[in-house]
Parts: structure tokens; C-alpha cells; sequence
């Protein structure tokens, strides 16, 4: 019996209990009480807050019988000494059960909180696999973009600040008890926003579909994300209406759904560490590299391609030959009229800083899942393209 | 604000850790150990007993460093007695997790079994929503059949033999802990329950693509089912190759995912009250029912007629005129080559019991979902065509 085909044919499907629908904030004080909570620990950032959101959801957890907390204090690409201050914060308060609303950063950042008071130590001790050994409170989390997927995803990103490198820490337990989405809250989000976190949800989507450890159960789910995308993410950046903008949130979700169990790949092998060196906007760094990388791994993922096209909104049967072709161009033309960054000169990346990105990017578990085997001279012929 | 539309957009999805591959039978015990039981109370029926399964089981389970107690009296249809015997018996060996290892029959006695142990009484009580009060011992499922998909849903389906009808206890708690599918054991399932599962899982497939309940979480997973039934039903049944086999139990794992959270409709709501009064096998009944349910709720579904075509193996763009036709004839042609049951006449319905039929498919949970609202005439004049 062929082992290594049999094993293939093996998978895992994880994921959190999903809440989805407009007007559904008002929903998150009981998701915090049901989870056996008494003080929430509300972890958000400086933006929502402006919008007004946090105030909502504060009122919403009162409105629930819960004491709650505010810690807003999160940036993007959330940092190590955010995240110890918020758990020190936490236990101070003696609060119960922590909620995190925002973008990837702060959701991230709520997963590392819950880490270091439930565990103890330092974020960086929690990279390695089997490293969380105790339990973590209660998680909650909300999005507020339209990319991130952090909501159910078995991810979580922190930033470095002393090494200037992302921590990658992949671990089951750090997926919430419950993903709650309202996309009523993406009407204050900023355009470019809009296009950045929808290309990350675009390269997760991608990715997941590309992956080595990709099976039937996140194919689906990268397909729809791909399909919800190629409606509505260009509409959604010009116009900015309801329907598009709850597509968008709705693929994060299925985009989110599928690279949590299938894993990623180069694009964001490459992302993190550039994302560590220079606190660039990930999702900006995605939509550049992405091009790049599914041009590299079309040539090992040739019977794949017919479906994705379709995913991409191509509409014809299954067996175009020219599928390779039709991706490309449907990929370029989106993310040309969502406005897209389209070169890491233009985000300001340095040139002589690629080769140290390309071995930082050898070492990230994005890679394990990459279909395309790539060593440190491919890398760095990768990242010279998207110059 | 249109309230009911939008209503219609809130979802909720739910499902277990689902473990899904050849061969991983072999990981029955590790998964009973992870949940943290000591002593497995092992729940199965005498036809995979006869298979040489159990026996398998039983040693997975001891090289896991488990104690492991034998129930396997459970019959088709599980009786309401299996059940409560099958409590008393855990408690009596003291048992700390149960195991259910079978098809619908085996699967639905366990959550019978783990509700009683936990919450006393009779399995009667549990039919009501929010009836289930404490906590269930840590449950792991693994199907042996391509249909059923109790191992990641939220109903139990237990035959109340002195009233002589089925009892749909439908609680998100009685989703196991563990979904864990090894296809390998189709290959002794007999034909006729390879055809008769298989269209369990086209009828939850459809029928969860059709509710009213349905959203890009559960449809995604519908129409992927449906693509694997139209893949390899027929083959499966006529060659047994493993391929088709892995095929529909991956199917039966989608079509579970999507009508767990969207629910059922009408064929399952007449479904039951027959097979509580005939104890006649779940899938002929489906398969008889499903093309006259179909062709009365498509009407109502005109818009996703086009993807449902797509889901059934036409292979064209999305925009069929003759999307309906399209439908009903694959249905037809695909039941017919697998060799299904065609008439509630030849399964041993009699005439004189169809008016009492449609009364009691009224109450059931099922109709609830439906896309077309039916009255008792309605089912009535369903039951006849079918008949």
C-alpha cells in the first residue's frame, strides 16, 4: 500500500462555533456569559474605539449582567509588550473570560493574553509546538476587517520587538470558543483597509487551496472565499456597499476556515518576516507577493487549476486548458482595480535587505505546507520579482 | 430595515473535530484517551461484529492502554429499551467515555446512552428543546456506513416502541466530541446498504441545500456531498472500489456538516413517522420520497437550481434555463442506476396508513425547515405519488 498517497487522503478539520450575521455585536456579552464569564477583559484598539464600537460593545456586555474591563491599548502588529501589560492587566482586574474585537492585531493580541495568564513566562516561550500546557479562559473573538480569519484560526501573530521578528505560535488551543461576526462594523472601515484585509483573506484562501495538507473539507471552504472575493472585494473598496462588504467578511470567515486546518504557504512564509522587520501592513504585503508566488506554484498544482478559475469567477466547465492562463489574469485584474499595493519598493522594504527575508522565511512553519518545495535562492528570486 | 431578510442571513455553524482517513480506525483509542476516559464503554451492533470490526476496535482500544466494556445489541432502528439498557449497563461497569461504532443505529444509541447516564429518566423526556440539562460524558464517533452523518450532527433519532413512532431529539449537545471516519470499513458493507446510505447522504444533502436555514457554511457542503454522491454512488454499488467508497463516506461527512446546522425538510419529516411505524430501513425511504419531494419544493428554489444542477454532475455554466429538468432527471437516472427502491408500496407501506402518516410528518422538527410550507393535504398527496 502506498503510505505516502493514503496519507494525503488524511485530514483534520477544526473549528470554533461560528456566530455570523448584521447587527449580531449586540450578541456579545451573552457569548461571554455563556462561556461561564462574569468580568470580561475587552481587548480592542484605538480606531474602533474612535468609531464607536467599542462603546456599543461595552454596553452590550453590561446589558448582560457582566462586569467588564477595557484594554485598548493594541497597534497593528501587535507587540510582545502589549501583550504582557495585558496580561498583567488582566489578572490585576480578576477578570474571567477575555473578549477580543478588532482586526488580526487585536484578536492576536487576545490570544496572547490569554496564553501568558493561563501559562505563565514570556510570549516567545509559546512558539514550539506542545509548549501551552494549561487550559487558556474563555475566548471570544469578533473581527472587525475583512481578512484575518484570526477569529478561527489556530494562529496567532505577535511582533518581536527585541529580535524584530514575528512569532508564529500554532497551536489548537488557541482557537476561540466562539467566532462572532457582525459585518455591520465594516461600514467604518477605511477603504484601503477594505482592500488590504480582503487580499490577506485572497492570499489565505489561496494558499489553503494550494496547500500540500489541503483536503475536500477546506477546499470548499477556499473556494467560496475565493468566490465571495472576486464578487465583491472591488465593488466593496469604490462603493462600499452593505451587501459587498458582508461578502467580504463572509469569505474571511470561509478563507479562515480553510488555512486553519490546511496551513499557508510561501506568501506568508515571506509575509512574516517582513512583517517583523519593517511593521508593514500584512495584508499589503500579501496582495504584492501573491502574484509572485501562485505564478511559482502553478506548475505543481496544474490539476487544480480548473477549479480555481471557476473560484475566481471564471464561467465555464471544468476543463479549461488554459486555466493557468486565466488565473494570472484574473488575479492581476483584481488586484489592480481593488487598488492593491503592487511592489514591496513601494511599501517600503529594502533592497539589500532581501536575502536575510529569505532565510528568515525558510525558517517559518508557513513553508512546511508550501506545494512547491522552495530553497533559499527561490525564495530570493521570489521576493526580487515583487521589488 | 427589512428585519426578516436579514434575519435570514444570521447563521450559526457547529461541528466537532472531525478526523477523516484510511486506516485510522487505529486511532479509536488514542481519540477515547485524549477526552480523558480511562474505561470505554464500546457501543456496536452484531453485523460489524461479524465484520471482524469490532474485534479491531477492541484491540485499538486496550493498545491505547484503555479498559474497554463490549455493548453490541443494538438493532436498526435503536429501540428506546437498547437504550436504557445500555445506560444501566455503563454505570454498572463503571464507564467514563463511550465509543459509538456503527451506522446511524449504533451512533444515535450511544447519544441515547450518553444522555441517560448523565441526565436520568427516560430517553422520552429528551425530545423537547433545552431538556438536556447536565453535561455529557466525553463521546466519540466513528460511521461505518455512507450515510447517516450522526457522527457530527445534533440529532439522535431513538424508535419509542410502544407508541411505535421515532423520536427526533435534536440539542447541540449530543454532537460528539470526536468525529473519527475511517473508510476503510466500507468494504464490508453489504450493496444494498451501500445504495441505501449512500442515499441518506444525497437526501441530507439536498434537503439541506433546500431549507430555509441553509447558508454559504452549510451549502458549500451540500453541494460538495452532492458531487461525490453523483461521482461514485452508482459505481460504489456496482464495483466496490475503495476510491467510490472513500468517496461517499467523505460525502456522508459533508452532507452531516450542512444538514446539522441548516437542518432537514420534508422527506425527513415523513421519513421518520414511517419508519417508527414499519421499523423499515431510513435510507429506501429516502431514496423512494426524495424525487417527489424534490420536484414539489422546486418551485420555491428557483435560484439555486443552477449550483444544485452543477452539484449533480452537469457540467455547464451556472445559468441553465432548464436548470429544474436538469435536476429532476439526474435524481431519477442516478436512483435507478444505483439500483435504490422506487416505491413505498414495495417496502411494505400500506395504503390504508398514508393519511395517519402525513398527521404525525406534520409535528415533526423536520417540516419546520422546509422551503415550501406543506399542509396535510399536501403531504398526504406527497405520499400517494410516492406510493
Amino acid at each position: 500500500m502506498d503510505n505516502t498517497k493514503e496519507g494525503m487522503h488524511h485530514c483534520k478539520f477544526e473549528v470554533p462555533e461560528i456566530i455570523f450575521g448584521r447587527g449580531l455585536l449586540s450578541q456579545i456579552g451573552v457569548c461571554a456569559r455563556r462561556l461561564g464569564g462574569h468580568k470580561v477583559f475587552l481587548v480592542s484598539d484605538q480606531g474602533l474605539f474612535d468609531a464607536g464600537w467599542v462603546d456599543k460593545a461595552l454596553k452590550y456586555i453590561m446589558e448582560a449582567g457582566l462586569e467588564v474591563v477595557l484594554y485598548d491599548g493594541i497597534t497593528s502588529n501587535p507587540k510582545d509588550h502589549e501583550v504582557t501589560r495585558g496580561a498583567l492587566e488582566y489578572v490585576r482586574q480578576g477578570a474571567d473570560v477575555i473578549v477580543g474585537l478588532g482586526g488580526g492585531s487585536s484578536m492576536d493580541a487576545a490570544k496572547g493574553i490569554a496564553i501568558l495568564v493561563s501559562n505563565g513566562g514570556r510570549i516567545q516561550d509559546y512558539v514550539g509546538p506542545d509548549s501551552i500546557i494549561r487550559p487558556l479562559p474563555p475566548l471570544v473573538l469578533c473581527p472587525t476587517t475583512c481578512g484575518t480569519g484570526s477569529d478561527v484560526s489556530q494562529f496567532a501573530i505577535i511582533n518581536d520587538t527585541e529580535q524584530r521578528c514575528k512569532l508564529t505560535i500554532m497551536n489548537r488551543c488557541v482557537a476561540p470558543d466562539i467566532s462572532l461576526t457582525d459585518p455591520d462594523i465594516l461600514a467604518t472601515l477605511p477603504e484601503e483597509f477594505v482592500c488590504t484585509t480582503a487580499t490577506d483573506a485572497l492570499s489565505h484562501a489561496l494558499e489553503a487551496f494550494f496547500s500540500v495538507a489541503s483536503t475536500s473539507l477546506t477546499d470548499v471552504h477556499a473556494i467560496k472565499a475565493l468566490r465571495l472575493v472576486s464578487q465583491s472585494m472591488v465593488a466593496a473598496v469604490r462603493e462600499h456597499r452593505p451587501e459587498d462588504l458582508e461578502n467580504l467578511a463572509r469569505a474571511s470567515l470561509h478563507a479562515g476556515m480553510a488555512f486553519s486546518n490546511s496551513l499557508l504557504g510561501i506568501v506568508h512564509a515571506l509575509a512574516h518576516p517582513i512583517g517583523g522587520l519593517y511593521d508593514a501592513n500584512h495584508g499589503s504585503i500579501n496582495a504584492i507577493l501573491l502574484p509572485e508566488v501562485i505564478k511559482y506554484d502553478i506548475p505543481v498544482v496544474a490539476e487544480k487549476l480548473p477549479e480555481l478559475a471557476w473560484g475566481l469567477g471564471h464561467r465555464a466547465d471544468g476543463s479549461a486548458d488554459n486555466a493557468a492562463e486565466i488565473v494570472e489574469e484574473r488575479l492581476d485584474a483584481m488586484l489592480e482595480a481593488a487598488r492593491a499595493p503592487r511592489s514591496l519598493r513601494s511599501i517600503g522594504v529594502k533592497k539589500e535587505d532581501l536575502p536575510e527575508l529569505a532565510k528568515k522565511a525558510l525558517k517559518d512553519v508557513c513553508i512546511v505546507t508550501s506545494p512547491r518545495q522552495a530553497d533559499e535562492k527561490d525564495l530570493l528570486a521570489l521576493l526580487e520579482r515583487a521589488f
